[in-house]
């Protein structure tokens, strides 16, 4: 089987060379930090990785969660990746140091988590599910509550968990219904039912920390009228201990993949006896949530891209090692067979993976590296990051997701028969890779959310800030003759995006909605491709100019195959935009909208 | 669980509406038949489906064969299957009379093979294997052979398999190294190992008729050197009964659908006992073979069709039922929630899933025809169809096998969550079609089969013939107001695919074979696509045509979605062929024969 799932140097890459992840460290909350810790953060990750989570890939698809006697039994590795996380203060690597954090970026914790992703995808989920749960508390708990279950779950000993899905409302969460009655404590009691919730019970965890949007009793209808608690499985007894909270796992599901993890079924307050305590203001949920969910958005973009990243290694193994036909050129039937990698047919697909890991993989620490700027500035340039993290995010969701579908795809066709069959990895990959343009918001969500909300606001804000960035990059691309023509590229590509997303808006405009949304995963899709170009070029352009420079023997290929790699984005991928305007242009004729659903046979 | 897998009124729109079947009925070798026997046909071959196919879907993926002692157990399911279709003549069907067959069009049974598909893949493949093995030794094998094997093949008894992967040899069938040994009594004496074999091993079946590729000792090199045998798993004993001929079954594959059928390791002549029987001429088994082959390539792209339409009547189903969210112009919290049919994007996706579905079956069908028409024509007329049909197996394999992919892909993405579930059907056809593209020649061979032998055989005139049929849907199309837009875009589109391949033959011209073949693979999907517009064309006019006349009330939905449909796969679909197009302008540049194995990092 494939050793490899990742690559270090190309985290290094991203990190020093594409970004300037370094300079962080000018900054007070960064200041103690250093590329050392950086490394050495990426060292752990990857020790870590090959260590713990890799050996155990097959066996937790093999061995699913098991749900017996009302209890929910998961594969070993899940308690030692908790632990481990925890002993380390990789859990808490981001938070302040008076929370029992390391103040470590953003960006190098991204890397960190890519490498378990990559790993396992599956057992990544326990320990940085709980990292976004205890950060939500941080932003938005009171301080007691803080207390009581950050702790504990930076340490791993507590798992935790977003619960927002319930079976009448999947994508609507104005339907949710979900409720809680105030007490005269202050808490709340929690009824209601709560569906597709990862991780959210396990016998090898002491307690797992809800983050749950539920409606107070009362409470004004739709999205307006939702607030967030937390719903401890186990709740403080007050005197030091833990109390059943009338939490139950009803069920586990059955899954195509991501089998290592329990996604569950629970029910609130069966008993009567389901305690919630509030988190930030009432009826103010939603918003708090989309930073735990913004958060996992990314996290799941860089889900996928992991997930592709070990998919291709894997591929790469074979497609070097399989010897099968000669070159077109010369087809002797008496000349030994060539490694497959050597017929164009193969590289193509190997580029098109590499094209699509390293290229979400780029896109994906770009958006972590405006995680940590908007922390650690002020004023407008903090609101810059913000925007164009806003405007990114269902992006960097939707892109590797959609696009790590086909690449591990391609992957696995590199192996023929080989494949299809689970002596080789793939046939896993493939099937774990599915979930992640359905979970934390379908790409028809994200279309909605990027062309209906992020796209618009603000007058355009976000989107012209956006275009300035793609200029830059424009500029920096010509200013070098290897990259001079992906630059030109770029630019007419934007000029492609500012006039698909001006059509659209026209037809809001008109107040014609319907029809504006209509084809919004499309412009999702559209727009996805032109950001990946955008860090193709920025790619390129590091690497031209290490090259430039005097770089290491050991590099040189390294640089070359990412210029390489991004010449065939610009001449293979990007050219997809054509049909995507060409069909976005004339989104007015509304096709969708005019289909009877009687006319489906 | 959804009910519907297939659509039996458009299976009687594709014989008798898109194509003419009835018309065959004027030549001799269909003179017995009528539309009444080509519907008594799709009846019984629904009635099977509902029956005994499809209640097995399920289980048959949840229980599949198991390798104990040597021998292989499948599930009670595919015994059933070959004997009601050996008891009902569905295996010989299209054979002529004197061989036990009752001489029925291939178009017809390729309607009666795509419901067993859509109902159960798996337990389709034993019976139509069988076919097709059958007809092969009908075709090249001697009188004698054909008496002793194909009876008891048509009879459900005997299973029938093509044996030609070898470990050493996927792809390249030229490096085939199983031996023949020329025995005095005329047979051959067997020795080697073939892989990936499609059911040559299970306890249920009384025996196995393998259609094998070997080397007659002393072969001279290359493919041709290859001959084709029959190799049974028990050899004649010449007492009337059967001894066994030193096939063993080595091993199964575990695989990520597709888990109904057994798929075989084989050594054959480990005690130096095997026999085989030469089918045709010594050193010309490729060419014979090629007629199984292309008939199972047909057969793999409505494999893939039919995976896909039963995932689309399972999503539509849902769709239809599942309430979620509200119009996008009226956000009322307090209205009812609506089935999701009604939001635009998961009316997208449904679209989407049946142009690829009856966009697929229509080309399967008009291939299918042509092999109809091919066995009763004479002369020019017959060249011409046998043409056409040589032209487009490589797209009927692949467009469907490709697109059907992302098809089931969009079905599970209608149900969320539950579509990543066991709970429902999706997820199993997500895994079962996967195979496709890799069975019967990758859709890298394809593509090379397309434009490195297809598109150019006889000074391409077969593609000529290919563009004088799509002129023709063109003129009727331009006929009737509501198809016009259509056929001016396909015009269009010929216009491009003709430059296209212009473009990549004047590559082939300068002697620059790589770069002509290299991206042979994109080739294919323009290709694919426009063929897939040429028959939603076709299809628009016959759905146009009828409704103006005067169609039966419960007709016209179906119609008005056909038209739908077609203007969706106009919109939607056919632009990708821009990106394409400018892609294959430039293949020239050999980005991918100029990347170096060693810049993949």
């Amino acid at each position: 089987m494939a050793e490899k799932f990742i690559s270090p140097r190309n985290l290094r890459f991203l990190l020093y060379e594409h970004l300037d992840t370094v300079a962080l460290t000018g900054y007070p909350y960064f200041a103690d930090h250093s590329r050392e810790t950086f490394d050495m953060a990426i060292e752990t990750g990857m020790r870590m990785g090959k260590g713990i989570l890799f050996p155990a890939l097959a066996e937790m698809d093999k061995k699913p969660p098991e749900f017996r006697d009302g209890k929910v039994f998961v594969h070993p590795v899940a308690a030692l990746v908790m632990k481990a996380c925890g002993d380390g203060g990789w859990i808490g690597a981001q938070a302040p140091y008076e929370l029992g954090g390391q103040q470590i970026p953003n960006t190098v914790m991204t890397a960190f988590r890519g490498i378990f992703s990559a790993a396992n995808y599956s057992a990544s989920v326990y320990p940085f599910l709980t990292t976004g749960a205890a950060h939500l508390l941080i932003s938005f708990g009171s301080p007691e509550l803080v207390e009581t279950y950050v702790p504990k779950m930076f340490a791993g000993v507590w798992q935790g968990t977003m619960a927002l899905t319930e079976p009448q409302a999947g994508s609507s969460l104005t339907d949710i219904t979900t409720t809680a009655f105030p007490q005269a404590d202050g808490s709340y009691r929690i009824k209601g039912q709560k569906i597709f919730i990862s991780c959210a019970d396990y016998e090898s965890t002491e307690n797992v920390v809800n983050l749950l949007l539920a409606r107070i009793d009362g409470a004004p209808p739709g999205i307006r009228g939702i607030s967030l608690f937390v719903v401890p499985k186990r709740r403080p007894d007050g005197a030091g201990g833990l109390a059943a909270n009338d939490v139950t796992c009803i069920g586990i599901y059955h899954k195509l993949g991501y089998r290592g993890a329990p996604i569950t079924q629970l029910a609130l307050g069966d008993s009567d006896d389901c305690r919630g305590w509030l988190v930030g203001e009432p009826h103010k949920g939603l918003r708090c949530m989309f930073q735990m969910m913004n958060e996992a958005r990314i996290d799941v973009g860089m889900g996928a891209a992991a997930i592709a990243s070990a998919a291709y290694y894997a591929a790469l193994e074979y497609c070097r090692q399989r010897l099968q036909g000669r070159p077109v050129a010369g087809k002797d039937p008496l000349a030994p067979q060539v490694p497959i990698i050597g017929h164009a047919d193969i590289k193509r697909m190997l580029l098109f993976q590499r094209a699509v890991v390293e290229g979400s993989l780029a896109l994906i620490f770009q958006c972590a590296s405006y995680v940590d700027l908007s922390r650690v500035t002020e004023g407008e340039e903090k609101e810059r990051f913000e925007l164009l993290l806003d405007l990114l995010t269902p992006v960097a969701k939707s892109y590797p997701s959609e696009m790590g579908i086909l690449s591990v795809s391609q992957g696995l066709q590199c192996l023929g028969g080989y494949g299809y069959c689970d002596e080789f990895p793939l046939e896993q990959y493939y099937r774990d890779v599915r979930i992640h343009p359905i979970h934390e918001g379908t790409t028809g969500i994200q279309g909605m959310d990027l062309l209906g909300r992020k796209a618009v606001m603000k007058d355009g804000k976000a989107f012209f800030l956006y275009l300035t960035e793609m200029e830059k990059a424009v500029a920096a691309g010509r200013a070098i003759p290897e990259c001079a023509p992906a630059a030109e590229a770029l630019a007419a590509a934007a000029e492609t995006l500012k006039e698909v997303t001006g059509s659209l808006t026209g037809l809001a405009l008109k107040g014609e909605v319907e029809l504006f949304l209509a084809d919004a995963t499309l412009y999702l899709e559209l727009f996805g491709t032109v950001a990946i170009a955008w860090q193709w070029l920025l790619q390129a352009v590091a690497a031209a100019n290490a090259l430039a420079g005097t770089p290491a023997a050991p590099d040189i290929p390294f640089y070359r195959g990412k210029i390489h790699t991004c010449r065939y984005f610009f001449a293979y991928e990007l050219p997809k935009i054509r049909g995507l305007a060409e069909r976005l242009k004339e989104s007015g004729d509304g096709i969708t909208v005019a289909m009877q659903p009687e006319w489906f046979e």
